[in-house]
């Protein structure tokens, strides 16, 4: 029998803490049978949940503690307050410790960023973490990166995301040799900013086997599957994942709208049901919720902080199988993969530049 | 009766050129008769277009020239190649010389920009164009800039382009004092780059009479109408209308699907027909077609190169309202409002830097 899987939540994370942690991490137990929680924050809040899932709670082993990192607290205090105290540090802790394969929080960002950082430290040849998701397009799965972990970042920074994203996209989708490309106004050459025609020019002198560089890629370009993996640096990331996601639920809203405006529609509605919700699954950017931070000794997936308990299940099926496939192992062997790839990042940069 | 609205044409614009300008401003003559065009480009094709439209025949004149912009030409080697000669140029400059009242075009977005400065010049105290554009959202219609005029920009570029965002809002949706927002990655105040951070303090500084500053937008508010008016520089804008518009088409090729699939949905489908067509319309990025070029002496309209005639026809139909409720002037008059708003910008910024 394989070993259980055992994932380190943060139960005080996000806007309504443990009463949608606990709920929605029973969910994904329901699901994935094999899991085992350690569960750090209020013991009272974590227990009354716990109370009402009898599979969660026979899975679970709370550890307290008072204090939670506010969702609008400014990293700097966030560490200085939390560090070795908080609900979030313990989670990220207990991956350091081996007691978990994975922390799961969908607390502040900036907080986990720096935490995460602070306490597993980063990967050799990395100098920041990046928030990677899976982006459900036309022609399958891909994954983009950076969502807003840090921003800005030259021309080696955009590498390493292309190097850390394409290992990804390797083992979440079997892929030999990962479609990467870069995030930017224009596909034409002379476009967008200075450090991204750089990272263009890296990533094609660099060749690297583990990756296949195609150029630039427009917003448009995401959903349309147009590479495997996208990359770009954390702000406009952000601003093209949450200008997706609000466009998702937009158009949800106006389906709804539609459907139910005449008796026509409602009855089109009846006998369409089921495509119906196919669709809105398909819309719910709920579904791909739970982003995992990269380049770190240890795995940490952030979940949204608004998310409900349906869609925190998403954030912890992700982390589920992230330490099932062996993520980490598998990013450090892509990274060292023919010497290491990032420092021959450094090289060819030098040799561009 | 009122003055007709001229219109000048670059009949060579876009993937398509004469193919989809002519049939696309045949459509929207029809919904505004009394449009006049100018058409700039090789006689011979827009005159075979022409011979298929004959209302658009009689509303026409045409100016040839064989210069042609290509849509993939650096804006430097356009504007040698094609000042004073090119379909593009000559468009424009019919708008400098008062023969039209806005100019369209479908081609380059950097040769267009280059060449309307270049030939329109910049209104006083304006540094860059904006591209602005109607962005529609679950509360109505907000007005989104820069869509990549130009890339990056200090904290007085990003204030006015809500000077300019903001008299446009007030102009179209026909607003005292419209709500404007600038986009970031949180809506924390210590969040995002520093000319952001920047222009936020400058915006409350000013507390300007003709917009209402309520902060920073993420991406998923644009879609939800958080701010009449949304500010960001050129480079995140694009990534945030692409990345939407990718997306309303990925959902739109899902609804198909999904209607497709089983006969039970097929029947469904039939019977909320006319919901579809309302939901798919609503889902057409082609729908908010055209951007406009703010900032000028001369209103310069914005198609998508890969537009079809209907596209193109709501590009032209833009075109056409910004004439009749006198944008340019509105937006002029806006600027000068209390002395310069602008104006006071840099002395904000010194009080504030």
């Amino acid at each position: 029998m394989p070993q259980k899987v055992r994932i380190a939540l943060d139960a005080m994370g996000g806007d309504f803490g443990a009463s949608v942690v606990i709920p929605g991490a029973a969910i994904s137990l329901r699901r994935h049978p094999d899991t085992e929680f350690l569960l750090f924050g209020d013991r009272a809040q974590i227990e009354a949940q716990l109370a009402r899932y009898p599979a969660m709670q026979a899975a679970s082993r709370v550890v307290h503690t008072d204090v939670a990192v506010g969702m609008h607290e400014k990293p700097s205090q966030a560490l200085r307050r939390g560090r070795k105290t908080s609900s979030m540090w313990l989670a990220i802790d207990a991956v350091k410790k081996g007691e978990a394969g994975v922390a799961i929080s969908a607390g502040n960002t900036g907080a986990l960023v720096a935490m995460a950082r602070f306490c597993l430290r980063m990967l050799p040849g990395i100098d920041r973490p990046a928030l990677a998701a899976i982006w459900p397009t036309m022609r399958g799965d891909s994954v983009v990166l950076d969502l807003g972990a840090t921003i800005g970042g030259d021309a080696r920074h955009l590498t390493a995301l292309a190097v850390m994203g394409s290992a990804m996209a390797s083992v979440l989708f079997g892929l030999e040799r990962p479609t990467v490309g870069l995030l930017n106004i224009g596909v034409e050459e002379m476009k967008g900013h200075e450090e991204i025609r750089e990272a263009a020019e890296l990533l094609r002198a660099m060749n690297l086997p583990q990756l296949d560089y195609i150029g630039f890629v427009e917003g448009d370009g995401i959903g349309r599957g147009a590479a495997d993996v996208i990359v770009t640096e954390g702000f406009s990331g952000n601003i093209a994942l949450k200008a997706a996601e609000g466009t998702a639920r937009q158009l949800a809203e106006y389906l709804r709208g539609a459907m139910a405006r005449t008796l026509r529609s409602r009855i089109g509605y009846l006998f369409a049901k089921k495509a119906f919700q196919a669709l809105r699954d398909k819309m719910d950017p709920g579904k791909s919720n739970g982003s995992v931070l990269l380049g770190l000794n240890g795995i940490v997936v952030k979940s949204h902080g608004g998310t409900d308990a349906e869609g925190f299940a998403y954030a912890v099926d992700g982390g589920y199988e992230m330490v099932r496939y062996d993520l980490l192992t598998k990013i450090n062997q892509m990274l060292n993969r023919d010497g290491s790839a990032l420092a021959s990042a450094q090289t060819a940069q030098e040799a561009v530049s």
